[in-house]
C-alpha cells in the first residue's frame, strides 16, 4: 500500500491502512505517522449527544448541504446507537447509507469494533487517515461521555453539543462536562412543545460561564433534523467559528485546546503505564496495606511512590 | 509541643501543630505522621454548596444538635465566603462564633490564609489533627469546585450537597461533579416557594443513576437552616449513612473511594512532578513545537516522554 494513493484520496488504500492499524501491523503505523504530517486542511466538527437525540439525522442533513457545496466529507461514529454504525432501525440506516455510494463521502464506524479505552487514539487515527485523503470536513459522532469522549472533543475544531427538549437533558450535558467544550449548542426536535424551554435553559446555563473580550459566545440554535429545518443556519455557524478560530483570538483558543488534550494525553499513560508496572509488585501491596490499616497518609504513600519512580530520572 | 496533649484534646498543643505544619517546620509533619495512625474514629462529614444556598447555617444547626447529643465536634471552613472563615456578613459571624468558646467544638478556616492548589492536602491535615484530638464529628465545608473541591469530596465518610430553590443550583452541583458523590442532598431554604421542584429535579436527576443491590441511595431532604427545621430528620440520615459504612456492602464503597483518592493523588503528583522537572528544557520545548508544527501526534509525543520518563525505572 502507497502512502501516495491515499494522499490523492483511494478510499481502497485508505481502507485497508485502518485494518492494519487495527491488526498492529508496525509498518501501518509508520505510515500514518507520515501521513500525520500531511494532514491539518480538514474541519473537524463533532457532533456529540445522547442517543435519541436525532444527531444521526442531524449528521445526515449536513452531509447532504456540504455535498451540494461540493465539499467532500468523512464520518466517524464512535456511538453504537448510531445508524452510521448499523445499530439503529432499518429505515434510518438505508436512508444514512445512501451517502456511502457517493465517493465524496466517506463513513467509518469505530463503535461495532469494540474498542474501549483506545477509542480516542483510534478515532484520531481514522481522522488522520481521512484528514490526508483531503476530505474537507470531518464529522465526528460520539455520545461524548468518559474520558475516550472528553478526548475525542478535544480533537475538533468545532464541536456541537445536541440536545432535546424535556427535562434533564440539558442537565445531562453539562455532567458529560460537554457545556466547557461546545462551541454551537442545538437542540433539535424543535418541533416538539418545549423547544423554547430547552433553548431558554440552555442560554442560561451558557451566560453562567464568564466570558472575556474576544471568547467565542457559543451561539443555541434551533433545527428540526426530521424536517430539514435548521440546517443552513447551523452550517452558516460552523462557517463562523471556521473563520473564528482564524482570528488571533481563535488560534490562541485552538493551541490552548491542543496543549489541554496533549498534557490529558500524558497525564492519562504516565499513570496507566506507572501502575501498569507496579501492579502486582511487592512495592505496591505494601503501600496499599499500609492505606488501608491507616499507617500513612493517601498524600505521604502517592509522594514516596513518586520519589521512587522519578529518582532515576534525570 | 507533645503529641500526647494533641492526643488529650488540648486545644492550644492542637492549634500550635496546625501553626507549625503552616510554616512548614519538619517536626510539625513527623509529628502528624505518627498522629494519623491514632485517626479513624472520627465521622467525616462533608457539606458542600454554593455560596449563598446557606450551608453555615445548616452547620450551625448541626454542631447545637450534635452538642446536645454530647458529641465533640470539629469545623473545617474552606468557603471564603463562610461566617467560619471570617468573611461574612457581621450578624451571622458573631452567631456562629459563640461555638468558638465552647471547648467540644473547634472551628478552623483555611479559605482565608490562601492556600491554593494544596487546599486539600491542608485540609487533609487539619483533618487529621482533630480526629486524633478525638473530635467525635468532623464537619469540613466546601464550595466544592475545581480539583481541591472533588479531593476533599473524597476524604469524607458522608458527603452532603446543600442546594436552594431556583433554576440553575441542581445544575451547578453536577457540573462541580458533587452528584457522584453526594450521599444526602439537602434542598435548604424549604420556605422558598419552589422547594418542591427542586426536590422533584435533584430526585430524577439521583434517579438518572444506576444503582446495584446493596448501593446506598442517596436520600433528598428538605430543611430550612434560618429557622432550625428538618435538622433533626438530617442527622438521622447521616446516622443512618454512618450505619450504612459498617455494612459489607458500605466498607466496600467506603474502600473503592479510598482507592479512589489515592490514585488521583498518585495521578496529580506524577504528572506535576513530570511536568515540573521538563518544563522549560530542551526536551519540552522541542515536544510542544513538533506538536505545533504537525511534525508529531499527540498520542505519539506522549508516549515518547513517558517512555524517557520511565526507561530508567525498574
Amino acid at each position: 500500500m502507497k502512502p501516495e494513493d491515499i494522499l490523492k484520496g483511494n478510499i481502497q488504500a485508505a481502507a485497508r491502512l485502518m485494518r492494519d492499524i487495527d491488526d498492529e501491523i508496525p509498518s501501518a503505523r509508520d505510515t500514518l505517522k507520515h501521513l500525520f504530517q500531511r494532514t491539518g486542511h480538514a474541519h473537524i466538527v463533532g457532533v456529540t449527544g445522547s442517543p435519541g437525540t436525532g444527531k444521526s439525522t442531524l449528521i445526515d442533513c449536513l452531509i447532504q448541504r456540504l455535498r451540494e457545496n461540493r465539499k467532500t466529507v468523512g464520518v466517524v461514529a464512535i456511538d453504537p446507537t448510531s445508524p452510521f454504525s448499523g445499530g439503529a432501525i432499518l429505515g434510518d440506516r438505508v436512508r444514512m447509507q445512501r451517502h456511502t455510494i457517493d465517493e465524496g463521502v466517506f463513513i467509518r464506524s469505530l463503535a461495532t469494533r469494540g474498542h474501549l479505552g483506545g477509542l480516542s487514539r483510534s478515532t484520531h487515527d481514522i481522522v488522520t487517515v481521512m484528514d490526508s485523503m483531503g476530505k474537507d470536513v470531518i464529522i465526528v459522532e460520539t455520545v461524548g461521555v468518559g474520558q475516550d469522549g472528553v478526548e475525542i472533543i478535544h480533537l475538533a475544531h468545532t464541536n456541537i453539543v445536541v440536545i432535546i427538549p424535556g427535562m434533564g437533558d440539558s442537565i445531562q450535558a453539562i455532567k458529560a462536562g460537554i457545556l466547557e467544550t461546545g462551541d454551537i449548542f442545538v437542540v433539535n426536535k424543535a418541533d416538539m412543545g418545549d423547544a423554547d424551554i430547552a433553548l431558554f435553559e440552555m442560554e442560561t446555563t451558557i451566560q453562567m460561564k464568564r466570558f472575556q473580550k474576544g471568547d467565542w459566545v457559543p451561539p443555541v440554535l434551533k433545527t428540526d433534523s426530521s424536517n430539514n429545518i435548521g440546517i443552513k443556519k447551523l452550517l452558516d455557524k460552523i462557517d463562523q467559528h471556521k473563520k473564528y478560530l482564524e482570528t488571533s483570538f481563535g488560534k490562541r483558543q485552538q493551541q490552548k485546546r491542543s496543549a489541554e488534550m496533549f498534557e490529558k494525553i500524558l497525564r492519562d499513560r504516565l499513570f496507566q503505564k506507572t501502575r501498569n508496572r507496579l501492579k502486582g509488585t511487592q512495592r505496591w501491596e505494601e503501600t496499599l496495606n499500609a492505606l488501608k490499616q491507616r499507617e500513612v497518609d493517601p498524600y505521604s504513600a502517592a509522594e514516596s511512590v513518586v520519589n521512587d519512580i522519578l529518582k532515576n530520572t534525570s
